[in-house]
């Protein structure tokens, strides 16, 4: 069985990665991240003794079961926050998402502008170029904020539900990027005002559903026989909002993230709450999580790095540097205090996940061969932005840490 | 994402539907696989509407997933027993074993002898019968031992340790069947000689690791600080062992059983192994074995049904009596009581999953296309032998339900 050598492998070099990263004062993430790397490294230079490792990220087996580590990931971040959270900094946090979103985007315009070729492709590659500078990865952000033991804290759930905010935000921004790929014209108002219609339904249904119908169908479980039944009802609606989700062409991350959100200790008592918290947990941070992060980290493509190494350093300061003032001054606005400002930048810069599947969407689409030859920045764009990707998913917690954000342990 | 409509689905399903066979007094696993009968039977009607689900056993990820859940349930099924049953109740076991393998085999053989047209494929297409009759399914025995908590009585070690026997010796009899369908030859005895040093070499390491590594480590593991460590460990050890098996062309549910033996109240403590315990029990009872018995049951093809009745239901009452009289002789041979004899004939009667991965070697091989055009007990024989393994795996349950075993409660 190919899958479970794939397994072990990942995750031996993950969990005695994340060990050592512990050991640094390091979030277990970064070590998941850099163990993912070093293999991958590992596998492409024998790419004929370890020819499935070498190619992981595109082995569809795996990547099914890296989406379902994101998926337990938002369901146990979920189940970490309380409802009234997100509501309660709600409005501060659509102001740093926005924040978050706006400067970013207009220093990737604004890099693209300057640093692209004039050509008749230069409007999407631009586009892309700030899309993909614009977004924050939620799953990234929740795992930093886990390990440092800061989801609870003030800046840790300015964080969530902005993040969450852009991930919405962003799929407008996918919007727009695919129209200009695909057919070279702006998408109408029409497209965007149904985007906007499926947020808001969304919003609605998963809101009157978590906050009356779950409670209800909760009370009535109490009356089955079956084992494992909180698990599974936990499982069910998260699968449920998840698919809900999809349908409405939204991320499967925001279903699973308010399914968790309305599984509170009340839905079935403190002590089922615990249990089903603690069996979540093992998977998402015993299993499944550290493989997602390992399989990032694999993506890594230093070609760039020896191609365009100017435009790479600067992508990368600009990715970080464009979160931490767009978003880190909303926040200062938003009344909260310097160093917590500076937090909620910093952990707003992690790109990851999304991130590479708005590349792998742009390459796909041939956004990277125009004009013919293209010019070394465009032809290695690719992996630059994996690299930033990957560079910003490592700083964010490097730098939270080096702030001082998170308890002296730091474990988890 | 396609995976996670389909996980939705299926667990809801198996989820209710393994409620309502509570209600009936029969054990989970019974209205799971009835779920997915149900389920395959919609879907089938209606392929253009669902053509996923209509295609699911053929479904790559649906396959790694199901493998997954077979994984933990062994690793769960090992965690409930105590290495020192086995090897207590091995002498008798092995020869349950045996007995539950010859008596099937040779009223197997004698029915293909009987039954199938006289053709130059005969010799292949016998042997192919009496192995699908000679096989128990481990982790479908395993599974309906847990649902009634019979797997702490002495049957229900008995059965375990036998079908684990019969699991291996089954090895035997699948290489020779592969030799006899690939070349038409009887495989030399070099070939089985080296499958015993390799069933040998396995138990020695495993044994050996298991016994004096495993505990080693684990004293070590207190000093490292990662979260979730101890069920990490036991998933690491879990894959190597099955890892291991694999690479011995020995079946990978070994290697997890073996690795959840090991994995006792003293490996940690108390405390850590009841919580391991939980977390294993709901990934496994909770999610992926539902789906895992939802899948054999969405196996089932009816087509022999209205094709060759006599043949079909010929096959599954010697398939359910001859495991009865050779298991449940050689067990009231040992010493067991008539009842528990009894108990263990029905027990060891389960096909389920290993009886499908046979059927479909030989399907790939041709086995059923021969003579052609095949008669039409030879045409429809893979969808006899998927009902016969699929009728079984249901019989067991409500067989030792009606003998009345398992508590009244019935629930798990």
């Amino acid at each position: 069985m190919e899958l479970l050598t794939i397994l072990l492998i990942l995750l031996v070099v993950t969990r005695a990665c994340g060990e050592v990263a512990l050991r640094f004062g390091q979030p277990v993430l970064v070590g998941e991240l850099l163990g993912g790397i070093a293999l991958g490294v590992v596998a492409r230079q024998f790419e004929g003794t370890f020819p499935v490792l070498a190619n992981l990220p595109d082995h569809e087996v795996f990547r099914a079961i890296s989406d379902l580590g994101v998926f337990f990931l938002m369901l146990y971040a979920g189940m970490e926050m309380h409802p009234r959270d997100l509501v309660g900094t709600s409005g501060k946090a659509l102001n740093v998402a926005i924040g978050g979103m706006v400067v970013p985007l207009a220093a990737g315009l604004a890099l693209g502008w300057i640093a692209l070729p004039q050509s008749e492709y230069l409007v999407p590659q631009v586009a892309f170029l700030g899309t993909a500078l614009a977004i924050t990865a939620v799953p990234v952000a929740v795992k930093v904020l886990m390990d440092l033991k800061r989801l609870d804290s003030r800046p840790g759930k300015m964080i969530v539900s902005a993040a969450i905010f852009d991930d919405i935000i962003s799929l407008v921004l996918l919007a727009i990027l695919t129209a200009l790929i695909r057919t070279g014209e702006w998408p109408g108002a029409t497209g965007l005002l149904l985007l906007g219609g499926k947020v808001l339904g969304f919003l609605v249904v998963t809101v009157l559903v978590g906050h009356f119908v779950m409670p209800w169908v909760a009370d009535r479980l109490k009356w089955l026989k079956l084992e494992e039944l909180e698990f599974s009802w936990l499982l069910m609606v998260g699968l449920g909002f998840a698919v809900f989700a999809e349908a409405l062409h939204l991320h499967f991350i925001l279903g699973a993230f308010a399914a968790g959100l309305f599984f509170t200790r009340r839905t079935f008592n403190q002590t089922a709450f615990k249990a089903v918290n603690q069996k979540v947990s093992a998977i998402t941070n015993g299993f499944l999580a550290p493989l997602f992060f390992a399989g990032i980290g694999m993506h890594l493509d230093v070609s760039a790095f020896t191609a365009i190494p100017g435009f790479v350093f600067t992508l990368v300061a600009v990715a970080v540097l464009a979160k931490v003032i767009g978003a880190g001054v909303a926040a200062y606005w938003s009344g909260l205090k310097r160093k917590e400002s500076l937090e909620v930048g910093i952990g707003m810069s992690a790109r990851g996940a999304v991130e590479l599947i708005i590349a792998d969407i742009a390459l796909r689409a041939g956004l990277f061969n125009r004009p013919d030859p293209p010019p070394p920045v465009i032809e290695h764009m690719f992996s630059a932005v994996v690299i930033m990707a990957i560079a910003t998913t490592l700083l964010t917690p490097i730098l939270l840490r080096w702030l001082g954000a998170g308890d002296k342990d730091g474990s988890g």
